[in-house]
């Protein structure tokens, strides 16, 4: 369900008049493959200024200009909440940074766990992900990744003020169901915690369930891949908590 | 979050003692990918006799057998929901079988629309792709999907006691919320519809619109590709009127 207009994330200042410079790889998508030329309009964010209509002025094989006309849309942030999740191959992990940005979060955070399949994940690359998922789903915020650190170490500094939702496999059939779980509770900060394929240890689990500050939420009887997990439990918080709510 | 227990979908009778032939491709997986010999065990499904345990009994290159030794759970049918959705690209599609699968969804009805941008889809191949998927997230049903038809067509002979949820872009920020829309909604027959990127025709709309036992909901601010309106709203179903939710 996606609209045909073409939206580019670009890291410079917007203003009428303003000229904006394309990065090589925008230049080779905006002329080579979407056939744009000079003249044609598209859109532009920052994650500062809003949303821009924006002129193309120069179009080369390698790099291009656009004018800024005018402002579109103003800078607007998603709801406040952060995944918190565990890197898996690497297509499903391109998944969840798609899903997640698509879905409305505002920064991903990838840890390694016990159990984690794959350390690796290159940060440019879903950097690069999330600023194009950013692009084709109307967002005008430039969504964050940080670097991967050990679960244990990231709970180890948290803050307590962002509440934490788990999305517990154990839990399956069992606890409060999550709709009832989730109605009625505080709006605010929060994070969703998802799991790597293969769960969490008996020690992480411990820990987890320890810490009064995060919530363990069952999704339904069936396993559910850590990619489906993830989309459930912030479609779920939307729905609950976040901007897809009444206000 | 995957199970490391292999589970496979044979369409034979089971019982005790019975013999199960496997399939060319699942000898290959059991033997050749999976690496298992005779004497391992496996669990087994047909979509009738619930889930047994059973043993390798003989494995060859293209073929093999299994000996049934007992049921592990008994036979269970997911929630009464089916999918209607447009066919996208092929890596999409996959998803949206898959997931729908995971989720919990009994049949799969794809459709074309005005708008459809892929009228292929495989039906052969998008079976393997929903057994294999409930061989991966620990169901015993097996889901069907059905031929691809027009819309139009699908919705002149639909039966109205099953209502339809449809999940409408162009209902951003308008419209009950989700959470609100499905609180207290009656339980029983439904099924979610996703259109194609791109969205509806005009006259779709309107059809879609004047049909009273169809529900419109929105999905959040941002503009959703269908796979990801396809999970979200699954998963919302399955929270407030599915087996998500309490009995």
């Amino acid at each position: 369900m996606s609209k045909a207009k073409i939206r580019l994330c670009v890291d410079q200042q917007f203003g009428q008049g303003q000229s904006v410079r394309l990065s090589e790889a925008q230049a080779h998508y905006l002329f080579g493959v979407m056939r744009a030329r000079v003249g044609s309009r598209v859109l532009l964010f920052n994650g500062r200024d809003g949303e821009w209509s924006a002129e193309i002025a120069e179009a080369g094989k390698r790099k291009g200009a656009l004018t800024c006309l005018e402002q579109t849309r103003p800078q607007s942030q998603p709801p406040d909440l952060w995944l918190i999740f565990a890197p898996v191959k690497k297509a499903r992990t391109d998944i969840i940074v798609e899903k997640a940005v698509e879905l409305g979060v505002a920064r991903l955070l990838p840890v390694t766990t016990e159990f984690t399949n794959s350390e690796r994940l290159r940060r440019d690359r879903a950097e690069v992900h999330a600023r194009e998922a950013a692009e084709q789903c109307g967002a005008v915020h430039v969504p964050t990744v940080e670097n991967v650190v050990p679960l244990t170490r990231l709970l180890s500094k948290w803050d307590p003020v962002r509440r934490i939702l788990w999305a517990d496999e154990e839990l399956a059939g069992e606890g409060k169901p999550p709709a009832e779980l989730l109605a009625g509770r505080p709006k605010g900060p929060w994070a969703i915690l998802i799991g790597p394929e293969g769960g969490f240890s008996e020690g992480e689990r411990a820990r987890l369930r320890a810490l009064p500050w995060i919530q363990p939420m069952a999704l339904g009887p069936r396993t559910l891949r850590a990619e489906t997990a993830a989309i459930a439990a912030i479609s779920l918080w939307q729905a609950h908590l976040g901007d897809w709510a009444a206000p």
